[in-house]
């Protein structure tokens, strides 16, 4: 048996609740939290793992008997990007809890679009009754799902159980039973079905602003909810926000729903914030749960040190 | 063969989606569509079927020679509590497109509650990002169904799926695969386990004003969600609208759906317009679509033609 190495902590998210899932967490292993001050200038040299979101690019430099890196998110975008990134393998966090309430999210907006919600909850506060006529049930309506990884999936499924006529595009061609998939080279065909565009895809050179204009205006016209809404949950670099705004005004997008920004905090003078067609979610729609990470990256250090293989290692070449 | 027999429409509900679909309807068949002004005077003698929401009483003298009625909606009460009515079977509207629409408006408002969007959405009117730390996932969660009809069961079906823990009640015992059920005896201890309560039972002697302070109180304190959430899909009569505002007010509930009322349309004056944690839609969760429901009619027309069994029969004892 190996001795348990050391693992390093560089997560820049939710202070409070990293400190309380790492009193229990690792048992028998040595923890350097690099957020607690008592650590700051600590030799790292015998530090074998890192566990990180958003670190300090000098970690690396500091640690150079690092054999692996964990992303505290499912995204790699904050690692991959950075300098100095020493050729690791690089493990996401996937859990169940993560992929359950990302789904949550995106039944729940798609449900709020179809259900007229924003008109609704408009006329609440005008105290009207009054009773949409025309109004369209889930199998009206299109769901074109982009990204097809782990929580593309599940919100397939569900989206599917919920009635939703679902489709769904990825850059290499996946095939799911029961739903039209699309690949790169037929993302047009892809968006002229789309009512109900919802952006789960990682963000990488080829996603960067990929969310514009110019693809808003292929989206479904005249659907079963007049004009198409979009949905992101994904990474804010992927969508131009400022196309985003002038489609909303424009009405080439009937709605939208949105928990990731360009810069976020969403800047207060954003005027995202007072459209009332549009749902804001301060990038909450599938938070970590910190212990679950920390048990995750357990499992994974546990496989490792037995010379067991590594599961969901990212493949930096297509950056996912 | 026997001929086709006439039909008497009264509908008191979207008097234009109700003429656009009758255009279509009851081929061969002679209409008497008694909103229109034409048939006023009408001799209704020959007329063997009715189909009917909030009929006038007047319409069982006119017609003395009906055969078979029809309610417009799932709902019956508005027709048992008639005077006059007579003994005559009554037919249900049961649809796929009824119960897939009150199956999304029950998972919306669940996930709504769950997801914390009335603090998402005050947080959104006041330009604040700030992320909910201790999110609690549907698993966490308890949903207590009241009303094991079709409706019902569809509904805790798709809330099941959502990742929900899902208990359900009925009057009478009623067996579910993978759910937790409870009869009359055992309400309490129904109410014990639900975080958030689905009301989706007819309106009967024995469920006129179920809905009240009493109740309230025995639902979960301190779950996943804090305080309890209510939501009612089935008729406004079961609610005691008081005791939802009072509760609403001291705590006892953390938030409400409500989609009936005591009164519809809502009055101006009522303070659940204003409750941020209220959402409130106009008797709009499943709402008939019209066409449909003369499909579903000609077809238990057609069988009733031939001799063949009727379907969706009422259970006058019983009220549903």
């Amino acid at each position: 048996m190996t001795d348990k190495r050391p693992v390093v902590i560089d997560l820049k998210f939710a202070r409070e609740a990293v400190s309380e899932a790492l009193k229990g967490a690792f048992p028998g292993r040595e923890v350097i939290d690099l957020a607690d001050s008592a650590h700051a200038g600590r030799d790292l040299s015998e530090a074998a793992y890192a566990v990180v979101w958003k670190p300090d690019p000098s970690l690396f430099s500091r640690a150079p008997g690092l054999k692996l890196l964990f992303s505290g998110g499912a995204g790699v975008d904050h690692l991959l990007s950075l300098p100095g990134l020493p050729d690791l393998p690089i493990i996401r966090f996937v859990d169940r809890s993560l992929t359950d309430r990302m789904s949550e999210w995106v039944v729940l907006n798609c449900l709020y679009h179809l259900r007229n919600m924003p008109l609704y909850q408009r006329q609440q506060r005008e105290k009207i009754w009054h009773e949409v006529i025309r109004q369209p049930e889930a199998c009206d309506v299109t769901v074109g799902v982009m990204g097809l990884g782990v929580l593309g999936l599940d919100a397939v499924r569900k989206l599917k159980v919920m009635g939703f006529d679902v489709v769904g595009w990825s850059r290499r061609l996946k095939k799911i039973d029961g739903i039209e998939t699309f690949d790169e080279d037929h993302i047009d065909d892809f968006l002229a079905r789309t009512d109900i565009l919802v952006g789960l895809l990682p963000l990488t050179a080829e996603t960067r602003g990929l969310y514009d204009s110019s693809l808003f205006a292929k989206l479904r016209q005249k659907g079963a909810l007049g004009r198409p809404v979009f949905l992101n949950a994904g990474r804010g670099g992927s969508q131009v926000e400022a196309d985003v705004i002038a489609a909303l005004e424009k009405g080439v997008l009937g709605g939208a729903s949105l928990d990731v920004f360009e810069k976020e905090p969403l800047l207060p003078e954003s005027p995202l914030w007072n459209m009332d067609n549009v749902v804001i979610t301060p990038h909450a729609a599938a938070a970590s749960d910190v212990s679950v990470l920390f048990s995750h990256v357990e499992a994974q250090l546990t496989r490792y040190e037995r010379g067991e293989e590594l599961q969901h290692v990212v493949d930096r070449w297509s950056g996912y």
